[in-house]
C-alpha cells in the first residue's frame, strides 16, 4: 500500500497539482541526457588510452613468436588466451578468442545450433519449433537473438538468487524443444543480481529432456564491481562436469566495458570437445581474428591481475554514480512506498519496478523532460512486461551531476505516473 | 604433344635418371618453403606499420564528432566508408564496413540468406537443394562456404576472360534452385583473370529463373596490380541496376592485402536495398564493429588516392617474385610444353597447369623436398580437379631468392611426374 493510496482524492489531486509544476520546471531546465544503454563515460574510456600506444613498428610478435600482423592463428594468440582463462578461472585450451563482440559470438552459435545443430546433433531448426528460457527481466539484445531466429521465448522468473530454479528444472525437464537458456550469472542485466551457489549447481545439475540443451552463460559482468571485489561465485564448466553435463555451458564474456566499448576483445569458453567443434566452423568464417587488437590487450593489461586492478579504477568512477541514484531512490521514493529495486554490486544498472502499469509513463514522462530510459518493457521477452513495472535505469555515462538531476526527475516522473494512475481509477 | 612424348622410352630413362639426381640435390637441400597460401611478405607488412602510432589519447574521434572508443556507428565511420566507396566507384551509403575479415561477412551473408532468405524472399533452405555456380579453377574458401552449407557446387570453366557466359546463362535461367555464383573479377584466385566488359555485361543481365539469385562479387584484388596501374573493369552494381537487377550483386572486399593482413578492415556494398536489409540483421548481431581500427586506417591512408600510392609499394615487392617464377617457368617449362600458365598483372597467385594427372604428383614430390604448395585439387569444388592439373602457386611470402630456388624445383617436379606418368604408360 503506497503512501498515495492513503491519502484522500482532494489530498492526492493537490499533491498532483505540485508534482506538475516541478515537472514543468524540469521542462524549462531543457535537459538532454541519455541512461538508456550500459554505455562507458568519457573518463572510463580514458583509462584505457595506454593502449594507443603499447605497440610498434618493433613490437607486433605474440609469444609464440606470430607476426600478429599477418595471417594466422584461429582462435586467438596465446597471453590474450591466458588471461582470459585465469580471469574466468578456466584452462586456455578452453577459450576461444574472438573479435569485438561477446554478442556476435553468441548470435554466431545460435545461428550454428539452428543451421547446423550441436555436435553430433540435429540441426535446432529441424526438430520443430525450438524455445529459450528467459529469466525475465532480462538483457533485451539476447531476446532480439530469439526473436530473429524464430525463437518462442519462455519467461522464468528472477529471484534474489538467481532465476527462479524450480520452474527452470520443472521445465527443461519436460519439454525437448527447450534449447536454450540465457544466463547472465554476475551483476545481471538489469538487477545486479548474483547467482547463489545453489542456483548454479542446481544449473549445472539440470537434466534436460533435449541432449542438445545449452546454458547460454553470459559472463558479461565476470569482474565489474562496484565495491571491495568481485563476487565469486561457482564455476559453471566445472560444476557441469561433475554433474555429468559437460557441453551444457557456453560461457561468454568481453572486455567491451575493460578496455573500450567499440574495441575490445571477446570470447568464448566451452568444453574442449565443444571448442574443436566451433573452430571447425570457424575455419569456415574467417582466417582469424584481429590479432593486432589481441597483442594491444595483452601489453596493456599485462595479466589478469592487471585487468582486476583495472577494474578497481572503473569501480571508482562508476560507484558514485549508483549512488547517486540510489540516494534519489531513497529519498523521494521508499518513505512513499512508490518503488523497490536492488542497490546491486556491480554491473551497469539499476533496476527499479515502479507501481504496476506505470512503466511506460514513467519512461515517457522522462523523455518529455529530456531524459531518455531504455523502453520500458524492453527487459522482457516481446518487449512485454505483463506488470508494466520495471525501469532499467542506466547510470554510467552521465556525470554525477548530470545523474542528481535525471535521478530527481525520474523520480518526480514516478510519482506523477503513481498519482495520475490512482486519480485515474 | 609435350617434348617427352617424343623422346624414345630410353631416352626418357635417360631424362628421368638426371632429373632423380636433381630432386636428390634438391633434397639435400632441406629447403623450408611455403608457397601454399596469399600471404603478404614482412617487407609489405612493414609498409603499414605507421598505423601503430597514427591515433592517440587526443584522436579518436571520427569526422562526424563520434568517439570511436565507445559504442554505436554499426555500418562503419563515414570517413572508411568513403573511401570504400570511392575505391570500388560506388557511394557511400551503399558500404556497410565489418570486422577484419570479408570472408566472414560472405560466410554470414550465405548463412542469413540460407536461414532467413534474401529481402522478402524464403529462406533458401527451405526450398530445396541449394545450387551455387563455381567458376573452377576458384577460391577454395569461397568453396569451403558451400560446402559448410551444404550447397551443392556446379563447376564452371574459367575462360580468359572470366567464367564461361554460355555455360553460366545457360544454368541461371533453367534452375530456380541456384541460388549463387561466386566471382573474384579483377586479377582472380587463381588464373589472374580479369573480367571483359563483355562477361560483367552478361552476369548483369542474367535472367534468372530463381528471383532471390545472387552473385557474390569478391573483389579481394580490386586494387591489387603489378604493373602500372589497377585494371578497370565494368561496374557491376550500376550495371546491375541499367538491367533491372539492382539487388543481384554483392560485393565485398578488404584490406587484409592493403595494410595488415590479420587486423584489416572489410566491407560489404550492395543497394541500398540490400544495405537496408543486411543491417537489419546486424543490429541483432553486434553494437558495431571495431571503429578504432577503421580510424587508424582512414588517418594512413587519408583517402582513396593515399591507398592507390600505397599499392604502387606492394606493387613494387611483389612483381619481382612474380617474375621469378614465371622467368622459371619460361626457362624450363615452355620449351618442352611441360605446363601453361598465365602472366597475371595482380592478385597473389600463378596458377598453373601440367600434364593431366600430374598436379598431385607435382605437389607431393615438391612438399617431400621442402617446398609447400597449395594443395592439387583446392582450386575446385570438392577438391576435385576432374584433370588433376592446376596448381595454385602462391609467390608472396618467400624471397625473391627463395622464390628461385623453389620455381627451380617447382619445374623440376613437373618434369618428373611428367616423365614418370609417360614411362608408367
Amino acid at each position: 500500500m503506497t503512501a498515495y493510496h492513503q491519502m484522500s482524492r482532494q489530498e492526492l489531486e493537490k499533491e498532483k497539482s505540485l508534482l506538475d509544476a516541478a515537472y514543468a520546471a524540469f521542462q524549462a531546465k531543457n535537459l538532454k541526457l541519455n541512461m538508456a544503454r550500459g554505455k562507458p563515460s568519457v573518463e572510463q574510456s580514458d583509462l584505457s588510452n595506454g593502449m594507443f600506444n603499447c605497440l610498434s613498428s618493433t613490437d607486433y610478435f605474440s609469444e609464440d613468436g606470430v607476426d600478429c600482423r599477418n595471417y594466422g592463428t584461429l582462435d586467438g594468440i596465446p597471453e590474450m588466451k591466458r588471461i582470459f582463462a585465469d580471469l574466468l578461472h578456466l584452462s586456455p585450451d578452453e577459450i576461444i578468442v574472438g573479435g569485438n563482440s561477446s554478442l556476435a559470438m553468441m548470435f554466431d552459435n545460435v545461428s550454428s545450433n539452428m543451421s547446423h545443430g550441436v555436435r553430433d546433433g540435429i540441426p535446432w531448426s529441424k526438430q520443430g519449433e525450438v524455445k529459450f528460457l528467459c529469466p525475465s527481466p532480462g538483457y533485451d539484445r539476447h531476446f532480439g537473438i530469439c526473436e530473429y531466429f524464430h525463437i518462442q521465448m519462455i519467461p522464468v522468473a528472477m529471484t534474489e538468487t538467481g532465476p527462479d530454479m524450480d520452474e527452470v528444472e520443472r521445465l527443461v525437464s519436460s519439454d525437448p524443444m527447450i534449447k536454450g537458456i540465457w544466463c547472465v550469472p554476475k551483476y545481471s542485466n538489469p538487477d545486479g543480481i548474483v547467482y547463489s551457489d545453489e542456483t548454479v549447481l542446481r544449473m549445472a545439475n539440470l537434466k534436460p529432456a533435449a541432449s542438445d540443451f545449452r546454458i547460454y552463460w553470459d559472463d558479461a559482468y565476470a569482474i565489474h564491481y562496484l565495491y571491495d571485489k568481485p563476487a565469486t561465485i561457482l564455476n559453471i564448466l566445472r560444476e557441469c562436469e561433475k554433474a555429468g553435463n559437460p557441453n551444457m555451458p557456453l560461457i561468454f564474456s568481453s572486455f567491451s566495458k575493460i578496455s573500450f566499448a567499440g574495441a575490445g576483445v571477446a570470447c568464448i569458453a566451452a568444453s574442449r570437445s565443444n571448442i574443436e567443434f566451433i573452430k571447425q566452423r570457424m575455419a569456415m568464417q574467417t582466417i582469424g581474428h584481429d590479432k593486432l587488437n589481441q597483442l594491444r590487450h595483452a601489453r596493456f593489461f599485462k595479466d589478469a591481475q592487471g585487468v582486476l586492478d583495472h577494474m578497481a579504477k572503473h569501480a571508482a568512477i562508476l560507484r558514485p554514480k549508483f549512488e547517486a541514484v540510489e540516494e534519489a531512490l531513497e529519498r523521494e521514493l521508499a518513505p512513499l512506498q512508490l518503488a523497490h529495486w536492488q542497490n546491486p554490486k556491480g554491473g551497469y544498472f539499476i533496476s527499479v519496478y515502479v507501481p504496476e502499469g506505470c512503466a511506460k509513463r514513467v519512461v515517457q514522462l522522462c523523455k518529455e523532460a529530456g531524459v531518455v530510459l531504455t523502453g520500458a518493457g524492453a527487459t522482457y521477452p516481446y518487449g512485454n512486461d505483463p506488470h508494466d513495472s520495471n525501469i532499467r535505469v542506466a547510470p554510467s555515462y552521465p556525470s554525477v551531476e548530470e545523474l542528481r538531476t535525471a535521478a530527481e526527475l525520474f523520480c518526480l516522473c514516478v510519482k506523477l505516473a503513481a498519482a495520475e494512475k490512482i486519480l485515474s481509477e
